[in-house]
């Protein structure tokens, strides 16, 4: 297994201001595992219940997603009612039904347990530390979190953050886990915390990295139209994490390149609801879109 | 007369969380010739009054900034008031004293009627064609507006935007004009209306530009402490058509390499009030710091 992620399967109900889409496939680790899918071999570790669709099941392991390590739970699948104004930015939560996935423990599977590069996706920080302990040491960890965890758990969440490589997480985040209004001293914070590499996604306005001290940015791809942000975020930790395993190393220019393979992924997934989008994606679409990347910022020196 | 802009001059009175300051050099006119004055030679047209401090005249001398279009009017020089939150993308104005500024009408000495590149920067739209009408077909004009102006004077501007070639606003600017909340729309919407080149600023996000239908996206140069952003989009304005004036072309490598001029300036006129960082500013750290934005952005092509 080249990269395990450990996360959330969920059955989303999403409103925008042009569609909506009632129970549809969702969860951090599906759209990062779909998205890494086109980089590197993936398994999942989460939770889903008895009502859980199998056509989703069929669908992930299409791309030969590793499932042995998704438990069937009694009771029903986690489920997540949000919507959007025209700003999609930033998701308004109308309802969370956490379900089986209020009782997740993380059970890794033997043949799970000796992952090369491993993604904790946000969960109780808690169960983050304790799939670490399950591990046997990976070449790279990365960790995400939200509000919530940093709301209510800061110093679990703190001591597992000191533990891992990378850390993974939106502007509003990096704030606020670092208690800094200004994004450039946060990001140096977040770094002091202990990641060797703090990525920062800012939805519309793209993503950065700090690696060793070392500021790097992109653009996010222009697009006409935003359909649906869902996943937009898990979906960039996937492309991310997957070009990484694939390339095998997390020297700096791989890391810049892993930057923008994760924008082009997440780029694919707004533009429509759910993983649709995703579903359509050709290699040749990747690719092409990653040059365009290249020729979206790249300018000349001083002569 | 390489390079002239019709603006501005003001005393600004400006509190962020940082500091503040009282009857400072201020308005578009200074910061964006001071900017400018490091690449090309540049003159002014605008207008103060008779209580204006001669020591800023000097100033701008020093800087070698033609001040024969400045007229010194009966009355008191335009004065703005106004603060900066947390947020430091927006300013909220507490006062606006147009003195000298409410009865200014641009008139051009025979000597600035041929200049190689134009700015209007903010003013009426009836004033910026008034000011066209005055020269000789410069080889470049750009133009700043406003919500006021966008709000109050829509036709009257279109009408001037659609004889530019270049249009220079942040992203409200461009949003409230193109009537379009997406940015990506927003920027070919303003396209369409004339300009061959629509730059649009973003503050701490950086610059976007489309050049005939293409983007290009540069981000705001990653400062730990920004004091003031008072001027910053006069001071972008400043270097990027400095730069466009001292090359004396506009292909797309050239105007990409103007953007990058832009936001080097910019992110020196926030590191302090006023033109207080310009003034200490020395040529070596404008190079240096082209260099760090390409260091920024930089990643290397698929293997």
């Amino acid at each position: 297994m080249d990269l395990l992620v450990v996360g959330s399967v969920a059955l989303d109900s999403v409103k925008t201001p042009f569609g909506q889409v009632t129970e549809a496939l969702g969860g951090s680790a599906t759209y990062f595992s779909y998205a890494a899918s086109f980089f590197t071999s993936v398994g999942v570790v989460a939770t889903v219940g008895e009502d859980f669709p199998s056509v989703h099941l069929d669908l992930l392991r299409g791309r030969s997603v590793d499932l042995s390590g998704l438990q069937v739970a009694k009771g029903e699948t986690f489920r997540w009612v949000g919507e959007y104004g025209y700003d999609l930015n930033e998701a308004r939560t109308l309802a969370t039904h956490l379900n089986v996935f209020a009782d997740f423990k993380p059970q890794l599977p033997d043949q799970l347990k000796t992952p090369s590069l491993l993604f904790l996706a946000n969960i109780d920080p808690e169960l983050q530390r304790a799939v670490l302990r399950q591990v046997e040491r990976p070449r790279l960890v990365a960790l995400d979190t939200m509000n919530f965890w940093i709301d209510g758990k800061r110093q679990a969440l703190l001591e597992v953050v000191g533990e891992v490589d990378a850390l993974v997480v939106n502007d509003r985040e990096a704030r606020q886990l670092a208690q800094e209004a200004n994004l450039i001293k946060a990001a140096l914070t977040l770094h002091s915390y202990g990641p060797r590499t703090v990525v920062i996604k800012r939805g519309e306005y793209g993503a950065l990295m700090v690696n060793s001290g070392r500021f790097f940015f992109t653009p996010a791809y222009p697009l006409e139209s935003v359909f649906d942000p869902t996943g937009a975020g898990d979906t960039f930790a996937g492309g991310f994490m997957g070009y990484l395993a694939r390339q095998g190393r997390f020297d700096e220019p791989t890391l810049r390149r892993a930057i923008v393979y994760g924008s082009v992924m997440a780029s694919f997934t707004v533009e429509d609801f759910s993983l649709e989008r995703l579903k359509r994606l050709k290699e040749s679409e990747i690719g092409a879109r990653f040059d365009s990347f290249q020729e979206l910022v790249n300018f000349e020196g001083r002569a």
